[in-house]
């Protein structure tokens, strides 16, 4: 098995603002494992909240030693050796996770969620992301998403309120509410999704910060609507502690280290009876499609990361009335542009 | 996809005793699913314990009507459908999985271990089931069952000290006992579990009546090896009970409905560290091949049903010194003989 991968910008169409930073061009890493004259491509989209950049996947990505393993179906052992390489690193994992699946699927002639058994009708429809901005801007955004049913809106900064109301007054699409850590104290944090929840939203993803979630349970008690962990769940490990904390997780192949890591937690959520979101990076078409494979799983889809920027270097995934439509070509369907 | 079925009696080698039970012939309902040429083969091996017979078995699978999937990769919705045509006839619906499972491996020209992404040389050895009898017939099984490095012992009546005692006297082997809810206080527990510790036992399973989930929390505190669920563990929803008052769980794709939801209950017992038993009942070749293809996850294996019958129907799971060796044929790489 040869390993490569190179380098890229994407380049954001709007300048992407959450609570915590903004950014014009996010990088990502496109991954390409080749067997038996198949190529099977990844993405690693590094997250410098979780201590990834260019520089960590890349540097990861040089030690991995393939040729101990004799084809991609290795599957189990080849991922297991990547984990034990290091305790982070799962965006540069999940590359090499997505590009082992999209192998397998090329080899065998079979779409991915195919192989996974899914049916891909059964995907629920992607939420469109609204970052931080100027009212004005954030209401010509939603004139943008018009084709999307659902929308979510970053908040945690001072005008959540107007911001999600300036929303409503131009829509009664179902708006779910991103804080990405952005309320500092519960007692925030309670006041204002009280007065979100009057204007009908649907939940609320990572309220408080990650580590504190003794602050989140006081704050489900008293809240009416989901509280879904972002940046609080990483990987199925961090479940046991989430349980009777959050009411679902926001799983993403970038953090978790892939989609064999994504089905584990998927079903481990089920069992704990947690509700599932299935969301993204700012990512190309490849790690959208590899996350979309695993979408009749779950019951928030938020995928729109390649829809965000105006230079995706794939093609294969397309979106219609806010609904993925997954490729029935083999592996992931994706294709270098 | 066309479905057949035809009942067996599994005839055993020697009577075989529990703490409930006792038999001599053990149903089996094999099943078959036809479609575009292939046939994949299942196996329903129903026990009263949980409520099913060869009639609940034969009566459920006609109940079935596959005519509304297109073929037998729709693996998680036929699967869905199937669930929700009954709370219970696990072993019925075991019997669907697998021959699904079989008929995907055969159609991809992959042993179902390589299309899990499994290494069938990562097994861990098979535990051989000696069951309850008088002290010299059990001295004479241990002696049968010589090529085999683990024995996993029934106890849960009178003489269970005794049995133990006598085992240990003729090898120092890996010794696991199982109780099958058959010490009716935790006291009684108690105390036989202290002695049997003192032979060298690895673990104990199903002390208590599977409902005394406080009887057995109790125990675990007072115990020093560990406690695995069989009768309390159906499937993946059990989890949440079971965590905390067992250390593990024994998996038979009979109690939980198949080999999908084996992975789901393995994936959702991991994140909350409880060890993995892959067991079975008294099966044909067919089931064991089927719960086989999984061991790779499994901290145990027990997995002889098959061995202990004398009219093994089908062929092609082989085991040396203990170790089962999986097929490299295509599907459950079963054969009818």
């Amino acid at each position: 098995m040869k390993l490569r991968f190179r380098y890229y910008e994407l380049h954001l169409q709007h300048t992407f603002t959450i609570s915590r930073s903004s950014s014009n061009i996010r990088p990502s890493v496109i991954v390409e494992i080749e067997h038996d004259g198949i190529i099977g491509y990844g993405e690693s989209a590094p997250s410098e909240r979780y201590g990834e950049d260019k520089s960590t996947v890349t540097e990861f990505l040089k030690r991995i030693d393939l040729s101990q393993f004799s084809d991609p179906f290795e599957l189990e052992d080849i991922l297991c050796y990547i984990g034990n390489l290091s305790d982070g690193n799962n965006s540069a994992k999940a590359g090499i996770d997505i590009a082992l699946h999209d192998w397998i699927g090329k080899k065998l002639n079979l779409p991915v969620w195919k192989f996974l058994g899914f049916n891909k009708s059964k995907m629920p429809s992607t939420s469109y992301t609204i970052g931080i901005d100027s009212i004005a801007m954030i209401e010509q955004k939603v004139k943008e998403a018009e084709s999307f049913p659902i929308l979510k809106v970053k908040v945690g900064v001072h005008d959540d309120i107007e911001i999600i109301k300036s929303i409503r007054n131009l829509t009664d699409k179902i708006i779910r509410v991103d804080a990405n850590e952005g309320w500092k104290s519960k007692e925030e944090a309670l006041e204002k999704i009280l007065r979100l929840e009057e204007q009908g939203i649907e939940l609320i993803e990572q309220p408080m910060p990650a580590d504190d979630l003794e602050g989140t349970a006081w704050l489900r008690e008293r809240v009416h609507i989901p509280l879904i962990a972002d940046e609080s769940f990483r990987y199925s490990k961090n479940l046991r502690n989430l349980h009777g904390v959050f009411d679902g997780i926001n799983i993403k192949l970038m953090k978790c280290s892939g989609m064999r890591e994504a089905v584990r937690a998927i079903h481990a959520a089920g069992t704990l009876n947690m509700k599932i979101m299935i969301g993204c990076m700012i990512e190309s078409s490849v790690g959208i499609s590899a996350a979309a494979q695993l979408s009749a799983l779950a019951d928030y889809v938020d995928l729109d990361g390649n829809l965000l920027i105006a230079n995706d270097p794939f093609s294969g995934i397309n979106v219609l009335n806010g609904k993925l439509i997954l490729s029935d070509l083999p592996g992931l369907g994706v294709h270098s542009k």
